[in-house]
């Protein structure tokens, strides 16, 4: 890395979120934005740390995101509570119903979280991983804008479609994965493309629906999903899940009501916690925990084979002792940000959002 | 079909009864075996019909399955309730938890069911299908022997660990899919066996951890997971969740447990329902299913696309109108089988359960 900043977690969160004040959001969103964003630095999940701030901005600029409001808890139901985003960005309604399903859960054995009206640019790990922190076993499910062919299918329908899964460890982070029901991420495309590089099979189709290693055809095209047609019905669950079980937005929903173009989508999320205590009798937490210890020590032992999220503590570890490298081109627009100048958002991918990257005007 | 019999869902029901009923099982096991079975002989998933009664045979006469033990229902917590199937076959206790499930979910939005004990040989969908036949959302999720390598391993590890998701419909039978972790079902490697067919490429390491496509290698090695880790990674999952979270086996322990290797594990099961109508303010359920069936309408839309389970219906409908042809061999065995006669099991391949198809002695 030649032109780039050490910058410690404390540096990061800090630039992050006078960045997202400077550029109008109020102290609470500013405070959420610049939580997950920095957790995601850490975590050397770079897609979603700094390098994400123009969405947040874009955003916010559109008019589609509000600067302030705050989110609304209510019940619906004794196992779920709802948090009503009010058409903000998602890190602060999720933040707020993080306790309190936490607490259900541990009343009721399990409970579910429906977030209604947030626009999604975030990761899902930090929410699964913050109640298999509490001792929790969590779900979480978002859709996104269609960019996904279902499988047999060769036109865009579902988004890329995360779910998200946490199981708690007696020593050290949970076990925790955050996958797409696509092939690829999009951004893996938009880099490939950026680079000159050439798509892997499997990744995408072109608009007439066949198989290209083309990025610039892929997005004009679809991506597919991962392992054909057992990853389209778990994108087609995740869709129901986060979108008509909330009473929420369809993928292409969320597209038709993104009209700036931001590539911020507004829908819904669900989390479900489970309290694996209360799922035996007498509750004896430790000895679940113990048991799921046999399972991962004999996935371990076979060379090769990992952990989901195993490498994201690893950079967790570097990144709390030594701090992050961030791009002095980055460090600038950060600035700028903060400086409350208008930042142009580059150019469009047609039918796409914005890259991830930004230009300060 | 030059040699097979035609038989009505009725008649299907009867003869799978009468069979459990001669070989030892109480009326209880018996009725709700001849229901899952018939089920499946109905919707043409014959794996898990009339041809799969040798393993629920096979159980009862090694000893390892209760003829007559009544399922136990406790409550956990209040959002969820324990069946101990008693180390007994599942559809039972399946049954036995069906109502109070779909009860606690609509009290409290989200309820979950363990059931513990059981021995499982029988598909998925029908326990979620029941849940959306009464408006419920549904998932299930089960392990099993372990013959599926984590990805990045070449030793078996997982069940080839299925999930079911259900979505009701206000007209007609719900979306549902049911699907192994694994790349291929384990009966679909041992018929290519028996045909002298090969293996297509993705579904199986031999036991040094290369790729083969020979039946008989992959039953010596391992199936690989569907979709590469991010399939290992929802494998993972659905160990965790049938396993540690029940106090129940993880799946290399539900083979060490199947001493007389029935190829009927013993294990848990969870099961988890929502109410959609608690999860929206004022409860407009159908609202919310009409919303998902635009999402299903764009689906359907595209050439090539389709529903998870519409296969499943079209055979249902056949079946329902015209019942099922059986084969004449298995028509045979059934009688023997009604007759009480003690039924030889197949020949094993290594390492491997008993085949699905009967030979009377």
């Amino acid at each position: 890395m030649t032109d780039a900043v050490r910058m410690s977690l404390e540096d990061v969160h800090a630039a992050a979120k006078a960045a997202m004040l400077g550029q109008g959001f109020a102290d609470n969103h500013a405070t959420a934005i610049a939580n997950t964003v920095t957790a995601a630095e850490r975590d050397e999940c770079r897609h979603h740390g700094l390098f994400r701030l123009p969405f947040y901005v874009n955003g916010l600029r559109s008019g589609q995101a509000s600067p302030d409001v705050e989110p609304v808890l209510t019940e619906l139901a004794p196992g779920v509570l709802k948090v009503d985003a009010g058409y903000a960005f998602s890190p602060l309604a999720l933040e707020r119903g993080d306790a309190p399903l936490a607490e259900r859960a541990k009343e009721h054995g399990i409970a579910a979280l429906a977030v209604t009206n947030a626009l999604n640019v975030a990761a899902l790990w930090p929410e699964v991983e913050r109640l298999a922190d509490r001792g929790l076993v969590g779900f979480a499910f978002v859709s996104s804008s269609p960019y996904v062919a279902p499988a047999g299918g060769i036109k865009p329908l579902f988004g890329t479609n995360p779910m998200a899964f946490a199981w708690p460890r007696l020593d050290g982070p949970p076990v925790v994965f955050d996958q797409a029901s696509s092939a690829s991420a999009r951004g893996e495309i938009q880099l490939r493309l950026r680079d000159g590089e050439s798509l892997p099979d499997g990744w995408a189709i072109d608009s007439h629906g066949r198989p290209t290693n083309d990025p610039q055809e892929a997005l004009l095209g679809a991506q597919m999903t991962f392992g054909g047609f057992k990853g389209s019905n778990i994108a087609l669950m995740v869709e129901l899940l986060a979108g008509p079980l909330l009473g929420d937005k369809i993928s292409f929903e969320q597209a038709a009501h993104d009209k700036a173009n931001t590539g911020a989508p507004c829908g819904g999320e669900l989390v479900i916690a489970l309290d694996p205590a209360r799922f035996v009798a007498g509750g004896d937490r430790v000895a679940q925990l113990k048991h799921a210890e046999l399972l991962f020590q004999s996935l371990l032992a076979q060379d090769g084979a990992r952990l989901p999220s195993g490498r994201r503590y690893e950079a967790r570890r570097r990144s709390e002792a030594d701090g992050v490298m961030v791009p002095r081109s980055l460090v600038d627009s950060i600035e700028s940000y903060i400086a409350g100048k208008v930042v142009i958002e580059r150019a469009k991918y047609e039918g796409d959002h914005i890259t991830a990257s930004m230009a300060s005007a």
